[in-house]
């Protein structure tokens, strides 16, 4: 069977604020020293097992632009252009009616377009691995990742008896609290949710059709319309119906025979700016300085600089970012409350900066 | 007797880099929101007891013209200008030559350019008693602070008996540790010495005859010259090869017959960036900021803004400078290793950031 991936490449990105705007959102920029941007390291990722003609972008229309500009391999009629944003339910659904459509039926690799991997090998075995389990006719796989530490900011995934090269999902958990985190790793029962889903396109619509009957009803008439004339009108009809609803909460949740399969390859959410000090190499004072920088005294300083000089000096466990019209400094134990920097700013109209 | 006043302004202000540069020391900049440069601030200070004729600048040549732009109230041939820096003493040196050449004696107020004073009134009195008693004949004068609390940032006066309306001084202590600094607020007998003094032309001249002979010499053969075609040349000669040294080394702590008038006017020397939220109105949650500025949970944070945004996300105890080639975060523990930076960057050879 053809594998195919599906790119979720429409978020906001707000908390990369303010290298992430409204116009060019955390997938589209390099956090990494190399240039890459996270959208394009998620694409090469996957050369060694999908053709570019198989991989489908889904990204809000505003970023078509950026899409083709830094993936000019992927052809045109596999950006799938969201009308508006609607979360991951609907944007899968969209999708898998679309490679229904083209294709019959094929795997769907459905990836984030914004997270890191760093054992890219093992990444591609695992994949590998659930793209079969997902070929044998097991339901729904989903990635899930062995926790190295007991991270709040993650949803969990309990899992039970291995059945083949799977493991039965017992039930997703949203993000816990340290002493349940802890709990959850100490039972050796629970795995990270990665947001990363391995299934056929005929399983996740036969889900979606029983779960989400409305999405279901509406994504088969925009893949129906695929190819035709009629796809723009039906796509902005349909779409602009959809509930607002993430998969997990509208499927995975409530669906039967859900498998993981566990991975360890180094993968990062890349969830705020205090991910650049993990995804990057930091220096004996855990600074992580990129642009011009000169330091005294600092330690575990992030700096992502911009055009001028920054001096550093004294500071602690704070990051900073520079931009050509706004800076950041921001206190590692606050890298959430960027978005309410972004709130003040809508308030008060002043959309130009966010 | 004539009163005139001296205003050294040859300082170079390293420790409000990056505002200050070497082409635009703190002395010139405006530290406070009224948009007034430091050196305005002292000369307008002044107008109740000095004529604008009758007020010299000291300041380096590089700054003439910073001198005339901001104070075109002074006559030209009240700007002095040194061809190098040579600390306070050969400053005061050169301005008493020349005062005793114009009006053959008179009062010299020997004042900062950089410093603030919330207290004017207080101020002005407090001068007009040191002018009184320096015309009465004391020998010198300087202008004592009432402590407010155990600064280890200043240099403190010993004083002894009242005499007229003076105290006279005991002994000029160095910066004391915060110990010391207790126990001198407790005796009740020191005060912080705030680089202002009161004295004739004659009292001052004949004391660097006695203690710095050679820095005597030279400063009479420029002030002969003053006013004659040959004064660029004596005075480029002469001020060469004075010793740095500053006027409390080389005379204060030597000489005989000191006198200190308290004052309590709210003096603040702005000695570093924590003198920001001293000098300026700050908020209930001890911030300060001055420009285009978000904040989410922030405390004791002092921004000074340049021509951006700046969101400061759960900053504490921090200073935030932006200007157009430089930004600056500074903890407010290591506001002295600012000097530090710029020497760093010396050591680059990136001058045009100094």
């Amino acid at each position: 069977m053809k594998t195919t991936a599906v790119i979720m490449a429409g978020g906001r990105g707000e908390r990369f604020w303010p290298k992430s705007r409204n116009s060019c959102p955390k997938q589209f920029l390099s956090l990494t020293k190399d240039g890459e941007t996270m959208i394009q390291k998620t694409v090469r990722r996957l050369s060694a097992i999908v053709e570019a003609e198989d991989i489908f972008i889904v990204t809000n229309s505003a970023y078509i632009g950026l899409v083709k500009t830094q993936l000019p391999q992927i052809p045109a009629e596999n950006i799938l252009a969201e009308p508006c944003a609607r979360n991951t339910a609907p944007c899968i659904a969209f999708a898998a009616a679309v490679i229904a459509k083209k294709y019959d039926d094929a795997v769907m690799l459905v990836l984030p377009s914004d997270h890191l991997i760093s054992y890219e090998k093992i990444y591609i075995s695992t994949l590998r691995k659930a793209i079969s389990v997902a070929e044998e006719g097991k339901n729904l796989v989903t990635i899930g990742i062995t926790p190295t530490y007991p991270e709040t900011g993650y949803g969990y995934i309990c899992f039970g008896d291995e059945n083949g090269s799977a493991f039965s999902v017992e039930r997703f958990v949203e993000k816990p609290d340290l002493a349940t985190a802890k709990s959850y790793l100490a039972s050796g029962n629970y795995l990270w949710n990665s947001g990363m889903f391995v299934w056929k396109a005929s399983s996740i619509l036969s889900n979606l059709r029983e779960l989400m009957p409305e999405v279901y009803d509406g994504a088969v008439r925009i893949g129906e319309s695929y190819g035709t004339d009629a796809f723009g009108d039906v796509l902005v009809k349909e779409f602009t119906d959809f509930p607002s609803e993430s998969i997990d909460f509208g499927v995975m949740e409530k669906a039967e025979d859900i498998y993981t399969i566990p991975g360890s390859f180094g993968w990062d959410d890349v969830g705020s700016w205090l991910a650049i000090e993990r995804i990057n190499q930091t220096d004996d004072l855990k600074n992580y300085f990129d642009g011009d920088v000169v330091a005294v005294d600092s330690k575990r300083t992030t700096v992502c600089g911009g055009k001028r000089l920054i001096a550093a000096i004294g500071t602690r466990d704070v990051i900073i970012v520079d931009t050509d019209d706004v800076l950041l400094v921001c206190s590692k134990n606050n890298t959430q409350d960027v978005k309410k920097a972004i709130a003040q700013l809508k308030e008060q109209g002043r959309t130009e900066l966010i």
